[in-house]
């Protein structure tokens, strides 16, 4: 570990500096980094990026001795691309991101499962004392197996729903049914009485969900996506939800916020959550930036490389 | 075991029979029990009575060779009082009932915790991008830890919520802040954002959340009753939702189905689902009912019997 302080460049929109400057020495002090933190320096000057696509830096060119990017966010797809980007980068797997999205998704589902939105909104007083089917009756698919998907999936299983879970690559998880590849995509689907979208957005994904895809859904079936507004496309959603999908609960846009005349606004079958499913933590997040910093002064690898070649 | 049939009288409302008959029948098979399963068996013939408070037997005088009363149901407050039983009595420990209550408990504590409902009906088209705090800064206190208790707090621990619970008698389970006793019940009062009753109904938990309890609870409070509806004392609650309590979703009442002209309907902050978390299964239920008469046959000791001196 070098003794003098490393120059670590905060990239980010420069509103959120309050929120993270904190919590990121914290993280360095704990451990036991000595790194000088700002906003300002050089860029020839600088060891480490610590940065967010939306933020200031687009041109990785003069950041002549940068060691690594190392993103804030989850989703790469705004830098991987970024043909000035030679330096490694290390996108966000957080802890609190994690949980929270464990929270967002496992919540939203009991919440279709037990069809609570009936019971919340009843201006009928109805009481029909009908309990719903078991959560091991329900099936559950999730698109994605990554870090997010995995997780969410676990605790799907923990509380006894039928899951089902796809990847681009095989995956193998204990109590989850993993398919893959296109004809995987297809089973997957036709299985999925709630459908999660946990992938992340890459040439691959985007608009996954189109028209002929959400017509392999079941009836009555329910989407969540808190994973990346372009997975799906908003128009053929529209239309699928006047045939087989019952709701759709959404948190992520391809415009966010979402413009107040968006149509997912007033239909009734669609909820609208403000992109709160997949918010990194500073507090837990701030301490992988500082991992990664102690890793690179010490020279081991750096946790969480992106693999530019498959976007994420 | 004894070769001749075995004579069960079915002593549930009529109505329940069709709900009934078969998930019975085939688990006595399953158990490899002859079974005369009958609503019309003579009391001095019936071996076991399967039984329902709301059923057609009140007086259990001429059931003079019965060896045991099986209970349908998980609460026995309608039974454990009268005078003219006098063979064992087992309650009902249904697995699917108490999956079906885990759901319903982590559901609606997620539902909360998430704040749901803002998103869920939204007229306004409010996009404010503040996520909640996560689980682990979220206290939940379970009233209660019986058999679903327990399992709530375990789902909810598993969640990584931050979980209080509260028992007559003193218990200790893994994750769990466990407190007992009178001291113990305010404490655990004023822990609670998140309060979760649980409890079965005695004369000592008749109204326990009377106005006093209520105003221990901190402020911002919100109340989960899937237990029994005399646990709470109504007018009070009602009260208590216009100062420290946020808001009440209610799985039981008093009087159900709940009166339409009763003033929970019409609340803003109170929810009513409709007798939904503690419903008995009757496919999982039936294997309890059978593997208890096995162990009658068998001479071995019955499953879940009540302690008629605490009243469950």
């Amino acid at each position: 570990m070098s003794t003098s302080p490393v120059k670590a460049l905060f990239a980010a929109k420069p509103e959120r500096w309050t929120a993270w400057e904190a919590p990121l020495r914290r993280a360095f002090d704990e451990a036991g980094l000595t790194v000088d933190l700002s906003r300002d320096h050089a860029p020839d000057q600088t060891d480490y990026i610590v940065y967010a696509p939306n933020g200031p830096v687009a041109d990785f060119t003069p950041f002549t001795r940068a060691k690594a990017v190392l993103s804030l966010w989850a989703g790469v797809e705004g830098i991987v691309g970024n043909p000035t980007l030679t330096q490694p980068l290390a996108r966000m797997v957080d802890e609190g991101l994690r949980q929270g999205m464990v929270e967002w998704v496992t919540g939203h589902v009991l919440r279709h499962h037990l069809g609570m939105d009936a019971h919340i909104v009843n201006p009928d007083r109805t009481w029909i004392n009908e309990p719903p089917p078991l959560a091991q009756s329900r099936t559950v698919t999730i698109l994605g197996l990554g870090e997010l998907g995995a997780a969410c999936a676990e605790a799907l299983v923990a509380l006894r729903f039928n899951v089902f879970g796809w990847s681009r690559s095989p995956k193998a998880h204990p109590g989850i049914t993993c398919l893959s590849g296109a004809g995987g995509l297809d089973q997957a689907l036709a299985q999925a009485e709630i459908l999660v979208l946990l992938l992340p957005l890459t040439p691959a994904t985007d608009t996954l969900l189109d028209a002929a895809r959400l017509a392999r859904l079941p009836n009555g079936a329910t989407i969540l996506n808190p994973g990346r507004g372009a997975l799906i496309d908003d128009d053929a959603l529209l239309a699928a939800l006047d045939r087989n999908i019952a709701h759709a609960t959404l948190d992520v846009f391809r415009t966010e916020p979402l413009p107040q005349d968006h149509p997912f606004w007033a239909h009734p079958r669609v909820t609208v959550t403000p992109h709160i499913a997949s918010e990194t933590r500073p507090a837990t997040a701030s301490r992988v930036i500082a991992e990664n910093i102690r890793r690179g002064e010490a020279g081991e690898p750096f946790l969480h490389l992106v693999d530019r070649s498959a976007g994420y």
